[in-house]
């Protein structure tokens, strides 16, 4: 009797909150979970963001902003390309959004019409495919494995490329599988996506969580690219729903009538907030932070693979490995499953990333201290053993 | 070379933002510009929910909550459903979204397909069409006048309704026209579209604003529609970016993987901050505000029918005027134009509301002191006289 949207039947929910809603039974009942779940860092706001948050809510800015966002945001945006990447981003080209996830529904909205095709990872950030479903086009998740970094390569928009593409997205660092593309890399993607008549989107939300060397932008590239970015992750304000994303100056106009449209505006207190992200004082903070995100994944990674667990591309940024279990189990959402109820351990299946080697595959974010890290290490060592 | 999508041909930017850019420039200048253009509240968001907002982020409420909202919140909204109107509204049923706005985009996304037919009134809420367009729907503007109060009528949803149609989205009390529908009117429009095996959708952002008598709800008629709602407006939180949605039983599971995807969660510090909205001191607040915007309303209404504008269906509800100009001016955005430039007022031009008839209508909104809306006025009929 009732209408359900076509689109519903290609939208799956996320499998991990079926297991946080058993994990958060099983806490009730006193045990004592450990969280690797999540793609959420474990530190709370940085309290310079937190004060100016506050700072702004005592001098009643609770008004809506402007729909591109407030004018010092942007030029502080502007001024951090600068500062940090050498790299010219006039403040005109950057739109502030409610978090990624908003920045991606504007560039995918600005770029898909019914039936387009855009290119996809696969495994991948599952929401990307929902977008463009949201819009009515097609996503082609394109396999990847380890040769690739599980990154798209220009063999892939060679061969996946039909006249109905009009885009490629990938993420660097990625998410599930922290594996970041070279600049030569993303200008080779660029290339092709531009000879193809496409425009690559590049998912920076990680940018600023690399081990080993310093972070990168494709905005140092080139100006005809969609750049996403977010508070979210490496100022670890989540919950506030900020982001923003650099646009090319020929879609500024579309962007600007959508974020009016479907957003009126992004939350206005995390935008005088955020003004706060770029001070030394906070760089200061988060790059701590990053510190321990490095020391984490150094002493979790071979705990991992003493348990049999496989990295075949080692993750050089975000706070996840990508770990082929199959030499663990049968299935990576059974073991899911097996290591919550039986040790206590949540952990994300493939499933929620993807279909390719799906369940073979899980994600474990380091998102909790080191020795509680390796705890959970020994409880899965433990469950395995015992088959 | 590039793409653009389709969509893009469809969506509208809004045109009261020229305007808005031009004040700013005059205010610049040193000049006192009036502003009635804007469809916000004048007042800052109460203290009460400001120090609660405080208090969470002192408290590290700074990551993602759960996609539907955190479960205080919709368990104090059932509450206020409760006790307000007597209503039974259980927690399970109610999303908290990223303002109206999100809700819109979920309960459509719940709803439309690609072709969907969607029908809305004509002037109406602008972005109404542009979601049904961002879904790749049909928007269909049903031009509305005086005799339904500016209201989609059962007759309407039998003249318009195709077998493409799926839902009817009204608003109650409505923008730009601040008039409200009777519970018994709701019941025919609910039961019509059920008839017809579609939805009602009922939009009650203003639900909070009415002026002369109690405010209600669509959900005392029945469980099987969505009713969209908002922190934004009786609340005073537009900044903030907080809504709600009370969603049909069979469409929570549909609801539900459509938030995770495309909002992951609300923002966290909002909803704490929101659990004071219905606290006893902060509803005495807000009445206290709903009754300055009575007396605002009963203020500006005889200056502005005495410069000659027509207000056919008087407004109930929100705070905003939508005035015929017809014996006034020859076209409404030369009006609004007209009187930024001369008499310094900004006024909503009526094309930002749809087509039909708008080049003889304005939006003026009641949100500014009662002396500084009548020395508007005073201006406005000044710069009339002259001609
Ligand atoms: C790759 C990637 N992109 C985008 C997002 C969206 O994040 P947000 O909307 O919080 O900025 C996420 C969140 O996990 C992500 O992993
Ligand atoms: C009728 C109506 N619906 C929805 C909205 C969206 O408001 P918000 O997203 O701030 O809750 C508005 C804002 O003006 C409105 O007038």
């Amino acid at each position: 009797m009732s209408h359900f949207a076509e689109r519903l039947n290609h939208i799956a929910p996320f499998h991990v909150m079926e297991l946080l809603a058993r994990a958060k039974a099983l806490q009730a009942d006193g045990h004592d979970v450990i969280h690797m779940e999540i793609g959420e860092p474990d530190f709370t706001t940085p309290a310079t963001i937190v004060e100016a948050g506050i700072a702004a809510l005592q001098s009643g800015k609770t008004g809506y902003s402007p729909a591109l966002g407030i004018p010092e945001l942007r030029e502080a945006i502007s001024q951090f390309y600068k500062d940090k990447f050498g790299v010219n981003v006039p403040a005109r080209r950057i739109v502030v959004t409610a978090g990624a996830s908003g920045a991606l529904m504007l560039a995918l909205g600005a770029l898909v019409s019914s039936g387009s095709e855009v290119l996809l990872t696969d495994p991948g950030y599952p929401c990307n495919r929902h977008f463009v479903r949201t819009l009515e086009g097609t996503p082609i998740n394109i396999p990847v494995g380890p040769d690739s970094k599980y990154q798209l390569t220009v063999e892939d928009i060679a061969q996946y490329w039909t006249d109905k593409t009009v885009a490629a997205l990938v993420a660097s660092p990625a998410n599930p599988t922290g594996t970041v593309l070279s600049q030569a890399e993303i200008q080779s993607l660029h290339q092709a996506c531009a000879h193809k008549g496409g425009t690559l989107i590049v998912d920076e939300i990680y940018q600023g969580l690399t081990y080993g060397f310093e972070p990168q932008t494709a905005l140092a590239i080139s100006d005809d690219l969609f750049v996403i970015n977010s508070f979210s992750k490496y100022f670890q304000m989540t919950g506030w729903r900020l982001g923003w994303m650099v646009v090319p100056d020929a879609y500024l106009d579309a962007v600007t009538r959508l974020a009016q449209n479907l957003f009126i505006a992004p939350p206005t207190p995390a935008q005088y907030a955020a003004l706060a992200a770029f001070t030394p004082t906070t760089i200061e903070i988060l790059e701590s932070r990053r510190h321990i995100f490095a020391e984490r994944k150094a002493a979790l990674k071979p705990a991992l693979l003493d348990i049999g667990f496989q990295i075949h591309a080692d993750p050089q940024g975000a706070f996840y490995f990508y770990a082929d279990c199959q030499h663990i189990a049968e299935d990576s959402y059974a073991l899911a499953k097996n290591a919550l109820e039986k040790a206590y351990v949540a952990i994300t299946p493939g499933i929620d990333f993807g279909s390719h080697l799906a369940s073979q595959h899980i994600r474990i974010a380091y998102t909790a201290e080191t020795n509680i890290l390796l705890a959970a290490a020994e409880r899965l060592q433990k469950l395995i053993k015992q088959g």
